[in-house]
């Protein structure tokens, strides 16, 4: 995440936001945040999201996402919404959408869901 | 790619290899290769892969992947190894198979699958 | 659809549901849907919600999704509701979650995302 | 699977195929097998795979499935060929190749990866 230059701005039980000031080094030739940086914060925020209803003690695995890249992620600032779609005892499912702000509005970029498989005995983000 | 320590090792028609070595900026806490950056690299290994099979001027852009994570990536070496499954004239599926080389072995650690969309005009991947 | 006992329950801009009364042909060895049947439902439920969006004389064909399966399929009745997440000139997402009611209450049993590719001079649901 | 005329034709260890000889039920309106179908097939294809290597006493359960639909699916003969990626103790991945025979020709129509949970104590394919 600080290789990234992303930061949690949003922390609620179900539900994480991630923003991302885009810096050159993840930016591709076109001026747009890698595909690969705008799946790594949407991962992040859904498996954050995850660990936000876990018991205390448990930590969550991401074991397989699917990201749609919708629109070049441009703009002042990249922002992650995760939530839970559905928690169960071995295996969670979140989504994330994820959003550019450019001028003054903000935009659609990415959608992702994401299997979580919760780990006994490991706390955090296993990513 | 200069970003995670990522480099092209080899290229052939439908055919690219990625390597990775592992820096402290992209390890997890468990010391791991964090997802973003292993779905980078194997997200970016199946656009070049669909690259090499495009014709001359005409440039590729990732519409939506999905990536197993089937092991911890850990080792001393990285490597996506991206191919065409199939190529059409607007959309190409690739595929990323991913493997981890510690201690003299190589390991599956994930697979991936892309959809590339063919732009007209604008070489290059358009990540 | 009709070898499904599926039917279209409710149609509008962008959104459509599709329910299922369960018949032993769809069913596998416990008694639930058969989860190519939840699938097939859940990706026409997408096809006829982007297909609401499109032009006169566009039609739409879905060049993947992917499904989560989160509980059983069992129950009176099954529904797809898809909608559509972004539309675009050439491709638009769409998600379905699929519903299963039993005994007076609903349960989330399964979540699609898939992509439609806009067919000009083609009418209709391209499956 | 009696349903679509579906039969299994080949079983070994990690690698099964399922053949399909379209009935019209399960053609849409331009004569192609049904996306819903093909699906169906190539799910059931990866989790038979995925069970040929199970131990015994043990089933699988298929969690998510993502397909690939790269041509249509027409042909005297559809074949999906599944087979085993990656085996682990809680979760396996699986993949399909959709095959479709037509004019003594076979073409690559879809592509399927499955994620496939072991359930101790039921045995078979739970889809």
């Amino acid at each position: 995440m600080e290789t990234l230059g992303a930061s949690l701005v949003h922390v609620a039980p179900g539900l994480v936001e991630i923003a991302l000031a885009p810096r050159p080094a993840i930016l591709q030739q076109h001026g747009f945040v890698h595909a690969g940086a705008v799946a790594a914060i949407a991962d992040s925020a859904a498996g954050y999201a995850a660990l936000t209803i876990m018991p205390a003690g448990a930590g969550v695995l991401t074991t397989e996402f699917k990201i749609n890249l919708l629109a070049p992620a441009a703009g002042e600032r990249i922002l992650a919404r995760g939530k839970v779609v559905k928690s169960g005892r071995t295996l969670t499912l979140a989504q994330s959408e994820v959003f550019a702000d450019a001028a003054g509005k903000q935009r659609l970029v990415a959608f992702l869901t994401a299997t979580l498989m919760t780990i006994e005995g490991r706390e955090g983000l296993e990513d």
